[in-house]
Parts: structure tokens; sequence; C-alpha cells
């Protein structure tokens, strides 16, 4: 899912984190809000780790990661560490945001309630075509990709998405790498290149399912296997 | 971005993959249906690396665990591969997915090209809204989420996107469940508890955005050290 290029960051005063932690880091954090709404001022790791989809284990190092172990018997401070995980993913102010293309999924994207509850707001729409340019979704107006260079120094925009066709989508990358954007959700289903130090994550929505269609060919394969083999192949799991 | 559960697959006709190699194999396979289009018959493991965004070691080891190397000095024979990959995904035959709450997201799901030209058939939606039922999308009539049973059998479905509010998704997949869908790819933002041998896949997009505001973050701290620590980590990240 994802391009990725890390460089090291154990400054002082920004913890060196694994990639995989950094991508649960998102999933505590909403596990924690959702915990903080309903009254709860701690939890226990292996309540948190259950709210989050994670095993214990692995929540605990992801965190001692941020310097900050939970008190045994009492668990970690909510707050605090909502407080903190906001700080490392720099969430602490609302990060504004590009979005390119507003075909349907663009639609959807600039209609998705989620990015301004969790710390983003969508700044600017921009499309090539002339007919969607002038369009109104959720109180904003449709620019020409040809202003992208003034909306995102006016806005001070340093992550994009792009929603275009594959076909368009390297080109609209270059645009907006030039114009100052520093990082890119793609939801084009094609490779970006981009220069060093910007940071591409990929979406695409047909490789999950493949990914889904891989277990489904797997357990159809296990369904198929003689009940003996079966048998085995329970124990070894029992045993692993 | 994944909740899964692995079992073993080392069966004769099934090899035994990480879960890693299993989401590269379809950025491997994009890669290789665009190379075979350009009228490619054979690519070197750095060809179809750079086609798909990793690293050639890494490549050739995903493909090693296929059971097939390719060829010293003439590389892979695109076709052959192709035929591999598929046949290890599962998408030798076209698989129905069903579609739940057809919203901003889902209107831009069931528009989604990218199914179709990619192994998958979206044969049915659903929408708890009275509303939206008998609605029209892309040929398909949005149907009543009761229908659910009926369809999933009709259509030979193991596959459903949930693409409902987070509020509603555990209830709808609860209900994909008992009518027999074993895969599930959730994009509402929300972590769903299934019973062994169902495979759900997450996409939260707020989630994405997130993980690239952690690298915005770092980078922005990076700018902030003093230059002699730059000069030393670009030696760091030099000798790494």
């Amino acid at each position: 899912m994802s391009q990725q290029r890390t460089g090291p960051t154990d400054g002082p005063d920004f913890p060196d984190l694994p990639e995989a932690t950094v991508a649960r880091l998102p999933e505590y954090l909403r596990a924690l809000h959702h915990l903080a709404e309903e009254g709860h001022d701690t939890v226990s790791s292996e309540g948190l780790a259950a709210a989050a989809g994670v095993n214990s284990a692995k929540l605990r190092k992801d965190l001692s990661h941020l310097g900050r172990t939970g008190t045994r018997g009492v668990g970690y401070d909510v707050t605090l560490l909502i407080d903190q995980i906001e700080q490392v993913l720099g969430l602490t102010h609302r990060r504004a945001v590009a979005l390119v293309g507003v075909g349907n999924l663009g639609h959807a994207l600039a209609g998705y309630a989620g990015f301004g509850s969790r710390g983003f707001r969508i700044a600017a729409l921009f499309d090539a075509d002339l007919g969607r340019v002038g369009e109104q979704i959720n109180g904003l107006v449709v620019r020409h990709i040809d202003d992208l260079p003034a909306v995102v120094v006016e806005e001070s925009i340093s992550i994009a998405v792009i929603a275009t066709p594959a076909l368009a989508a390297q080109h609209v990358c270059d645009r907006l790498v030039a114009a100052g954007v520093t990082s890119v959700l793609n939801f084009a289903p094609c490779v970006l290149s981009v220069p060093e130090g910007v940071d591409v994550r990929k979406v695409d929505l047909a490789i999950e399912l493949q990914i889904l269609s891989f277990h489904e060919h797997r357990k159809s394969a296990l369904t198929a296997l003689p009940a003996v083999q079966k048998a085995k192949r329970g124990e070894a799991e029992v045993a692993s």
C-alpha cells in the first residue's frame, strides 16, 4: 500500500519510529478518542489493543517507542496518550489538503467527513476539465489546475490527494511537487515518481480486493484438502 | 491497513507466502499487464522492480516463493509470470463482489472501472435506506439489505465491500458473514470483529493522511535541525 522513503528521525524531540509503528499510531489514536468520548480516563494495554485490533505485546512495543509506558496496574492515561500521539503525528494543528480530480471518487473524498474530524481540512479542489471548474462541492469551488501554484502558497498546503485517472496522475504529481507539495496520497492505479524528500502513499482499491482474493483462494484450497492433511494442519497451527 | 488472519498455506499446489509478498503480487501483476500491453515478452527483475516501485532484491525473493525464477540474461517471461501470479491470487475466474452502502463513497466504488479490469465484478449493491433502494448505478439496481442472504447465494458472492457509516458497519458485517461472505473490504472507520475463517482488510482514508502527516512533521523537524547535525544525518543516510 505504500511507497515510502524513511529518513533518520532520532532527534531528541522526534522518536525514531519503525514505519509499521507509524502506520498503527492512527489506529491507537482513533481508539483512544473513542474511549475518551465514552468517559474513560485510563485504559489497559489489553483494552486499547483490543479496541485497535492489534495484539497487546505489539501495542506495548509501539508505545514504548514514544518514551511513555503505562503504569502497572493503572494502564495508560487516555488524555496524555492522545496528546503524545497527536504530537508525534504532527496533528496539533489542522493541515490543509488539496484534492485534485473531482470525478466520482474525488466527489466522495471531498465529502468524506472523516478528514475534518481527524486533523485535516480540504482547503482546495482542482480539476483540469473546464466543465467541472466552478462547480461547488461541500462549500468549496473547484479551481482549474493552473491555479495550483498560487493556491498552494495561499493556503499553506503541503499534502495533496490525487484522484485523477491513472494517465493524468504523474503529470498532476509533478505539478503538485513543483508547487511545493511534499506529501501525496495517490488513488490513481499507478506508481508515481517523486524526487527525494517527497512522500507518496498509494491507495489502490483493486489491489485490496486482489489480496482478499488470495485469501479466498487459500481458504478454498484448504477446504479441498483431504481430512487427514487438514487435521495435521490443525495441530501445526495449535503448536505454532 | 489490514487485519489479517493467516493460516498455513504450504500445500503442494499452494505456496506458503508471507503476507507482505501477497500484498506486493498485485503490484507486480499490474506492472506485468502494462509491459504485455506495450509488447514486451520478457522483463528483467530490475525492469519489473522499477515498474512496480520496489527494489529488485525484494522482487526476486517474492517471486522465488512462487517456485519460478527468471532465466539469467533473459529475465522473466511476461505471459508466464502473469499466469502464475493470477493463479496464486485466485484471479483465474472473475469474482463476484457485493457492495453495501451507496452513499458518496459507495457511488464512487460502484463506478470504479479498476475493479472490472482486475478480476472483479460488482454483482450487487445494497443499502438500508429505502430512499436509495431501487436507484440504478452503472446498470445495477440498489437492493435492500434484507435481500442479502438470497443474493449472496444467487450470485455466488464471497467478497463484500462495506461503505456504510462506522456505526452501521459491524451490523452489516455480521449480516454479510451470516449470509456466507468470507472476505470483507472495510471502508468504514472502525475495527470489525469477525469469526475465524473470515478475512478483513480495512481502508481508512484519514489514517493514510495521518501517516503522511507524520512524514510532514518529520521533514519539518529535520529542517529545523542545526546544519552540523543535518550534515551528520546525511552521512549516516549514505552509509546505511
